[in-house]
C-alpha cells in the first residue's frame, strides 16, 4: 500500500490540475510559475552544496555532497515537458541521487519550449556532456539521469552520442521518461483516473511546443520509442504504478531488451508520475533513489 | 553609478509590476507563486549545505557554511509583505549573509496573512527564537534579520522579547524593513518614480492582510515606528537609495538613535528594495553583505 506521505505529490498534482482547469488560457510565465512547485516534495538533502556553473553557455548547477567523488558526474535533465520546470525544481531530486551515488550531479537549465523547439534541449544537452568531457571528466564516468521529458533527453543524449560517435556514458537512469510523442501508450487510458496530473490534454499541448512547426512526433530522437537502441549503454529505469506515461517506459524497456541492452525497469505501485520527487519525504521515493544508486555505483567505479 | 548587474532586480520588479498590473484580480496562489521568482537574483551561495528543521511548530531550514560556527546563529525571517515569500525564496540570500559572518542561519517559514493575521507572525518568531534558547544557544549568539516585513519582524521580535523580559539577541540587521502600516513615508512619493515595485496599492493591500479586521497600524509590534525602542540592541540596517519604503528605515533609526540605541543605516544609492537579492551577482550587494557580516561578527565573539 502507498505511504501516507506520498499522497503529497498526489495532492500537488491534484492542485495543478484544478488551476489550470479554472484556467484554461493560463498563460507560460504562470504555467512556469505553477510548476516551480515542483521542488516542494523534496525535503532538502543534507550535506550538500551548490554551485552555478557556465557550461559552454547553458546555465547549470553542480550538487556536491560533502566527501563525494569529484570526478564521477550525474548529467542531470529536468522534467517539464520541455517547456516547464527549471534546475531550481530538480535541484533538491538531483541532490538526493548524487548523495545516494557518492559523485556530483549537474542539473542543466536546457533552452526551453515554445521559444526553442526540439532539437534545442537535446543540443544543449550534448554541449554539457562535451564539455565535461573536455573538463577532465571520462565518458565511463558520466550517468544521464532525468525525470518526465528530462528521462527523454537522459535517453535521446546518448542516442545522439552514439550516432556521432562519442564515446558514451556508464549508464543511463531515466525516471518516468516521456517519449511517446504520438501519445499511443495504453496507460494513458488505463491509468488516466489514477493519474493526478499527467492527461492526454497537456500531453498534445507540450508535444506541439517541443516539436513545433518542423518537428515530426516520429523523429528517433524526438520520441525513442522510435529508436534503434542498439549499443546504448545499460539503463535502470523507474515509474509509477499509477501514471500515465508507464507505458512509455515499458515499452521503450522492451525495444532495448530486443535490440540487446542491459535494461531494468522498476514499477513501484500506486505511484505517481516522478514520485522519486518525494525523497526525504516518502519510503518509496528513498528507496527507488537507494536502488538506482546501488546499480549504478559499480558502474562508475564506486564500491 | 550603479552597476550593470544590478539591474537584474529592478527588471524583476518591473516585470512583478507588469504581470500584477495585467491581471489585477490576480488570486493569492498565482501571486505567491509571482513572488517566490524573488529568489532568481541570489546565485547560489557556495559551500553551504542546508537541513530542514521543525523549530517547535514552525517550519525552518538551516543554511551551514562549512566550517562556520555552530552555536552563532542568524534568525532570519523572509520578507513578502507577511503575505508571500518563503524560506525558500531567502534560502540562498541566508546563505551569502551566513557565509559572511561565518556561522549558520535559520530561514523560518512563520504563518502568513491573510490566513493568519498579526500577530501570529511574530509569535512564530518568539517560538523560534525560545526553541534556540532551549536547544543550548545563548541569547548572545544570536543575530536577528530579515528583509522587508521580515526586518519588521527582526525588529518587532526584539521588542516582544524585551517587554516580556526575554534575554535580547546580540544585535538586528534589518534589510529594508517595512515599518510603517500607515503609508506616510515621505519617499512612497519621492521614490515612486525610482522604486520599480514597491507602491502604495501594494503596501496598502498586505497591510490590510496583515492587520486583518483586528489589528491597528498604531500597534508599536505591527508598527515599529510607533514603539519606543530603549533597551533594543545594537542595529545595522540597509537600504536602497531609489525605494519608496527608504523613510521606514530612515525614521526607524532617527527613533533608535534618540532612544540612546547604537544604530547605523546604510542607504546605497540607486539601490532597489532589499537589494543584497543580488548577492552573488552584483557588486552592491555583495559589499552590503560584507558590511553587515564585519559589523556584527565581533558581537557575536566571532574575531
Amino acid at each position: 500500500m502507498a505511504s501516507t506521505e506520498s499522497a503529497y505529490l498526489r495532492e500537488l498534482y491534484q492542485s495543478w490540475a484544478e488551476r489550470m482547469a479554472a484556467d484554461p488560457e493560463m498563460d507560460l510565465p504562470t504555467l512556469r510559475n505553477l510548476f516551480e512547485e515542483w521542488h516542494q516534495p523534496t525535503v532538502e538533502p543534507e550535506n550538500v552544496s551548490y554551485a552555478e556553473v557556465d557550461a559552454d553557455g547553458v546555465p547549470a548547477v553542480w550538487c556536491i555532497p560533502h566527501g563525494a567523488a569529484a570526478d564521477r558526474v550525474v548529467l542531470y535533465t529536468h522534467g517539464g515537458g520541455f517547456v516547464v520546470g527549471s534546475r531550481h525544481t530538480h535541484r533538491k531530486l538531483a541532490g538526493h541521487l548524487a548523495t545516494a551515488i557518492g559523485c556530483r550531479a549537474l542539473v542543466i537549465d536546457y533552452r526551453r519550449a515554445p521559444e526553442h523547439p526540439f532539437p534545442a534541449q537535446l543540443d544543449d544537452a550534448v554541449t554539457v556532456y562535451r564539455w565535461l568531457l573536455g573538463r577532465g571528466v571520462p565518458a565511463g564516468h558520466i550517468v544521464t539521469s532525468g525525470d518526465s521529458a528530462g528521462g527523454n533527453l537522459a535517453i535521446s543524449l546518448a542516442l545522439k552520442l552514439r550516432d556521432d560517435g562519442d564515446p558514451l556514458p556508464a549508464a543511463l537512469l531515466p525516471m518516468s521518461p516521456w517519449l511517446d510523442m504520438e501519445h499511443k501508450g495504453e496507460t494513458l487510458e488505463t491509468n488516466a483516473g489514477t493519474d493526478a496530473l499527467v492527461q492526454r490534454p497537456i500531453l498534445e499541448g507540450m508535444s506541439g511546443m517541443f516539436l513545433g512547426p518542423d518537428g515530426s512526433p516520429l523523429d528517433p530522437l524526438a520520441n525513442p520509442l522510435h529508436s534503434d537502441p542498439a549499443g546504448l549503454p545499460p539503463i535502470f529505469m523507474n515509474a509509477g504504478g499509477a501514471e500515465t506515461l508507464l507505458d512509455d517506459a515499458r515499452r521503450f524497456a522492451e525495444s532495448a531488451r530486443r535490440a540487446g541492452v542491459d535494461v531494468t525497469l522498476d514499477v513501484v505501485p500506486e505511484m505517481q508520475h516522478v514520485f522519486p520527487f518525494l525523497a526525504g519525504r516518502a519510503p518509496e521515493a528513498d528507496r527507488a533513489i537507494a536502488e538506482m544508486a546501488a546499480w549504478v555505483r559499480p558502474k562508475l567505479g564506486l564500491v
